[in-house]
């Protein structure tokens, strides 16, 4: 077995491959100093040792589904291993938009009966569901025996907001989140089978080309990273790459703002994931030039004033071309 | 004399020809119901009979030298027929910007001197100066006897702001100041010589291509008429122009950011002009989609905003690309 970057004996992962190279996240102890250094400084670490969810390490499917309570659980539906997020309140406003994955809304009986029987070959779900008070009393236990010291110790050295939500994620091994950031800070911790991230700093915006903000998909990059079309997204081709794979017991700090994919490893069973998003810290103060994240905020606001302004989605590119083209370019 | 499709006996006018074609504005009478309509309309229209500045008429430079006063006038200096117009208060933020011409403050008199004596095929020079109260007592008694009840009684029908400034403007033949748009409502009265002027409606500005908001030509076409680099600004090919000659005592009503390339009619001798500058109107009542003189006005300040905000014209261009190219292209 060889020796990786991050030192962590190789194992052997049946991993995509893609036209980009990539850097390994190092993999550190809680405490490590280098750890609380990162997390400062926004950049992303995996942290080996946490213990954050050490009471959940035996949540699999047959514990959940004795457990997690008869409430309903979001479930995507896709026939292909991508699950493409979209917003429903925004699919109204492109013509011709067509929902790349199903959404359902079933027990978790129901969703184990899927993940059981479905061919992956031609469908495929993904559960991803916030923890919430209809889940079982000994669910109940395991969560309130989460390190909550630690997470919130981060929480506080890092001005973090609110906990807004622990998302439970199970996604069958091959399914794949396709790149995208996310508006608040993470802790991704991992309780069941081997996720592997793709992460893209913010300063990557422009090679990743992000939706319309208008758009379903907004947040989520335009870009097909298994058939890159480089004359619309020249700038991809120069896209500077992190890679990680989380094991149970792995917590994946993802800085806001951060790009991230995300694939359930092939063959190694499904994975069982729990996220802690966390606001943002309030804003530093202003310091020029500006960072990639405030810069990726301001375009963000001016793209959805726009919209607002224009009273109209349709209108927006032409808008957007006829201020840019020629004249900043 | 052929007709021209305004109706004029056809002068004999040395005009440039352009790679674009261009329809006549047309000449009314400020009787003529189609006057005040157009007015009202914001569409451009020439009124032969105003008398606005009948009283100056007689104003040529010897009158003008005796009467002006011993004030300072600003003066533009070029070494050939552009006078491009820019904001000193920008010029740092452009490195390598090159000033397009000189400006003097200067007394009449020496303006007259130079207007004389200048060889136009290696110097010219422009008067562009504010009438104030250190003009003559005779220059007094016919601004006085400017035709203010039609020119008021159209900035109340027009709901137009205060009047900002009379420019008198002193130009000799051929002297071009290049196509331009100005943020205010201008009655142009020309007092003697010819004008040729080229008019270009607000929903032209993508043809046109402005300069950055930041640059110190903002405001004015990047577009160089006499060779369009078609390459870089392709739509110039659509411009839809508009043409109007005027004469002694016509007036030209040039609405707010509609663009317009003035010519002092060449072999016609230097032209004497006053214009009458009004702030806009009060914004209309919002109605979708929004005109294009509104969308105009948005551009600007989403351009003054990004600026401020990343504190760096540098940064602007990048930014704009970053986040229009590939996403909204
Ligand atoms: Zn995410
Ligand atoms: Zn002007």
């Amino acid at each position: 077995m060889a020796e990786t970057s991050s030192g962590r004996k190789c194992e052997h992962f049946d991993l995509k491959e893609y036209q980009f190279k990539t850097n390994m996240i190092p993999r550190l102890s809680v405490d490590d100093p280098e750890t609380n250094r990162r997390i400062s400084e926004g950049l992303p670490v995996i942290i080996i040792d946490s213990k954050l969810v050490a009471s959940a390490l035996h949540w699999d499917l047959e514990y959940l589904n004795e457990n997690v309570g008869d409430g309903k659980f979001t479930v995507y539906k896709s026939s292909n291993t991508k699950f493409k997020y979209f917003d429903e309140r925004k699919a109204d406003d492109v013509k011709d938009f067509r929902k790349p994955m199903e959404s359902l809304e079933i027990k978790f009986s129901e969703f184990v009966d899927l993940i059981k029987t479905v061919d992956p070959k031609k469908e495929r779900v993904y559960l991803q569901q916030s923890l919430n008070d209809t889940v079982g009393k000994r669910i109940v236990l395991d969560f309130l025996q989460f390190n909550w010291n630690w997470v919130t110790e981060q929480q506080r050295r890092n001005k973090f907001g609110t906990l807004t939500s622990n998302l439970l994620l199970i996604g069958m091994e091959g399914n794949i989140t396709p790149a995208h950031y996310d508006e608040q800070e993470n802790f991704f911790a991992q309780v069941k089978g081997y996720k592997r991230f793709l992460l893209f700093a913010p300063d990557q915006f422009p090679c990743l080309y992000p939706y319309p903000t208008f758009h379903p998909c907004d947040r989520q990059s335009q870009v097909d990273f298994d058939d890159p079309d480089y004359e619309r997204f020249p700038k991809f081709r120069d896209v500077k790459c992190l890679e990680a794979v989380v094991e149970p017991g792995d917590v994946l700090y993802i800085p806001m703002y951060w790009w991230h994919q995300v694939e359930s490893v092939p063959n190694k069973g499904y994975s069982v994931s729990v996220t802690f998003w966390y606001k943002a810290a309030p804003n530093d103060k202003i310091e020029y030039p500006l960072k990639a994240t405030q810069k990726v905020a301001m375009m963000r606001n001016i793209e959805k004033m726009i919209h607002q302004a224009l009273n109209s989605a349709d209108e927006v590119p032409e808008f957007m071309q006829n201020m840019v083209l020629g004249r900043y370019t």
